[in-house]
C-alpha cells in the first residue's frame, strides 16, 4: 500500500475529536482492519496577488444567506486543499492522546497546594521527568537548538514554532537554576531575579526576531512573556510569543500568567510581609485526564480526601 | 445585480487582512467600480456520521508530504463550502475597521494610569459611551436579551454567542452599580462584593447553561469568569465562557484577567495596607489604532509627554 492509498483505504468508525471550532476534525477508523486516526485540517488560503486575483472566480453554487443594506452573506463551494495526518496502525495511547479532553476551572488554595499538589510535583521531578531539561542545560543534548544563552536562561524555539510564521513565533526561555519547579516556588527574594529575567528575555527574543528570523521592525513591546500554571514540566521556564499572534489555550487566563503579573503578585506578598506565591489562591484550568484532576481536584470536588502520593 | 452576482463581479485589488492563521482572509476590491470588501472563511467540516463516512472518499490528488513509521502526512484537494461576507459599497470606516491592527504589550504604571489613562476614561464616560449600558440597566432598552437579574448584575448573551454552540458559549454579567469603570477602580473595600459576584455569576451562568441552553452536565468549574483591561466600554462587566471552549484574543493574558486573580491582587493590596488596584503595575495589550496607544503609550515610548485630554 502506498502512503497515498492509506487515505482511500480508510474506513470511518467514529468522530474522535473536533478542534479549531470545527475547522479541524479527527476521525477514528481502520485501514486494513487496523486502528487508524485521520486528522483533517483546512489549509490557509493562498496569499499571493496572482492567486487572489482568481480566487473569487473559483467559487461555484453561490447561495444567499441574507442581505441587509450594504451587507451580503453567501455560501459557495470552493475547491481547496486540506491537510491529512494519518496515524496507522494507531495504538491505544495515540487514540487517547488525540481524544477530546474536558477541562475544569478549579481553585487551588495555599492549603491544597501544600498538602496535595506539591508532593505530586516533587514525585514527578524525582521520577526523571525533567532530566531532558538538565541534559540541555548541561550541554549533553539538543545543543544545536539553543539560540541564546546567558547566566540565567537559555532560549530555544518552542516545539510548535516552524521558524517562519510571524503569527506562530514561539520561543522558550528555560531557567538555568533548578530550584524553581513552578511559579508557586517564587519567593519575595526572587523579585529582582524575575524583573531582570523579564527584561533580558524581552531583549534577547527581540534581537533573535530581528536578526535570526528577519523581522527587523520587532520591538520589546511586541512580545508576550508568560509562564504556565500548571506547566507541562516542572522546571521554571518562560514562554515568548508575539502580541496579537496566534492565540490558543496556551495563552488563556487560567493557564497562562503574564510574567509581569507574577511580579506584581509577588510584590503584593512582599508588601504584606509574606514569603511567596505558595500563599495565594490560584484559579487553574485542569484537564480531567490529568493526574492533578484525577488524584486531587476530582476527589476534593466529591468531598473525598485525596489519597497519599 | 443579484446578491449572488456581487461575488462574480468582484475585482480584486489587495489583500486587506488575514485572520484565524490564514483560514479566513479579507480582500479589498471593487464591485461596479465601487469599493467592496469580501470576507472569505472556511466553514466547519460536516459532523454527521453519514457525511463523515463518505468525507474521506471525496479527497482527490493526494500528495505526500512525508512519512515516518506509523505517521503519514498528505495534502489533498477537497470540494468544500466557504462563507462569503460582502460589504458593498464599503465606506472608509468599514475599510479601516476590517484592516489588520498591530498590538503592543505595554506596562501601565500607577502613575501612567492616574495621570494619563484615568482622565481619558473619564472623558469617554462623560461622552455618552456607556449610555447604552445605563439604558439596559434602567429597563429602557434590550430588556428581552436579559437572561438573569439580581441586585448586583444582569446576565445577557455576548454579541458573538449564537446561542447554540457549546464551544462559543459567552455571557456578559453587567454590574448594576455605576461607580466602577474598570478593574483599576476596585478598592480593598470591594473584596466581599467581588467574591460574592464571582460566586453568583458562576451559579447563574451554570443554571442558564443547564436550563436555557440544555447542557445538563455543566458544573460551576466548567466556567471561565474574567474581566478585560482595557475593556471595550468603561462600565464594570464580567465575561463568562466555558473552560476549554473557543480561545481567542479576548481570553489571552494581557487582555483578560481571571476574576479570582483580581481578588488575589486586591487581597495583596489589603494585606499591604493599600487602597486598591490603581496602585499596581499592569502589563496591557493595546492596539496601535486605539486612542490609548496614540495619545498615551505611543508618545511615552518616544520620550514625549502625552498631551492634555
Amino acid at each position: 500500500m502506498t502512503p497515498e492509498e492509506k487515505i482511500t483505504n480508510f474506513v470511518f468508525k467514529s468522530l474522535h475529536n473536533v478542534t479549531q471550532n470545527g475547522l479541524s476534525i479527527i476521525l477514528l477508523g481502520t485501514i486494513n482492519s487496523e486502528p487508524a486516526l485521520v486528522i483533517i485540517k483546512h489549509l490557509p488560503f493562498p496569499l499571493s496577488p496572482t492567486q487572489l486575483t482568481s480566487l473569487t472566480k473559483t467559487f461555484t453554487s453561490p447561495s444567499l444567506i441574507g442581505q441587509n443594506d450594504i451587507y451580503t452573506w453567501l455560501t459557495a463551494v470552493h475547491l481547496g486543499p486540506v491537510k491529512l495526518d494519518i496515524i496507522h496502525p494507531a495504538t491505544a495511547k495515540h487514540i487517547s492522546k488525540y481524544a477530546s479532553q474536558q477541562y475544569r476551572s478549579v481553585l487551588e488554595t495555599p492549603s491544597i497546594y501544600t498538602t496535595h499538589t506539591l508532593p505530586r510535583i516533587t514525585r514527578l521531578r524525582s521520577n526523571g521527568s525533567v532530566t531532558w531539561v538538565h541534559n540541555i542545560l548541561s550541554g549533553a543534548a539538543e545543543q544545536d537548538s539553543i539560540l541564546f544563552r546567558n547566566e540565567d536562561f537559555i532560549l530555544a524555539p518552542d516545539l510548535h514554532f516552524d521558524g517562519r510564521s510571524r503569527e506562530g513565533f514561539h520561543l522558550l526561555a528555560i531557567a538555568t537554576r533548578e530550584d524553581i519547579a513552578s511559579l508557586r516556588d517564587l519567593k519575595v527574594g526572587n523579585l529582582e531575579y524575575l524583573k531582570n529575567l523579564e527584561r533580558d528575555i524581552r531583549t534577547a527574543a527581540r534581537d533573535l526576531a530581528r536578526e535570526k528570523y528577519g523581522w527587523r521592525d520587532v520591538e520589546d513591546e511586541d512580545l508576550l512573556v508568560y509562564v504556565h500554571y500548571f506547566p507541562t514540566y516542572f522546571h521554571f521556564h518562560v514562554h515568548v510569543t508575539f502580541v496579537g499572534g496566534e492565540v490558543g489555550a496556551a495563552q488563556a487566563v487560567g493557564k497562562a500568567w503574564d510574567l509581569r503579573s507574577v511580579v506584581v503578585l509577588l510584590e503584593g506578598r512582599k508588601e504584606a510581609g509574606g514569603r511567596g506565591l505558595e500563599e495565594v489562591e490560584l484559579r487553574v484550568t485542569v484537564g480531567v485526564e490529568s493526574e492533578f484532576w484525577k488524584e486531587v481536584f476530582g476527589p476534593l470536588r466529591e468531598g473525598r480526601e485525596p489519597e497519599g502520593v
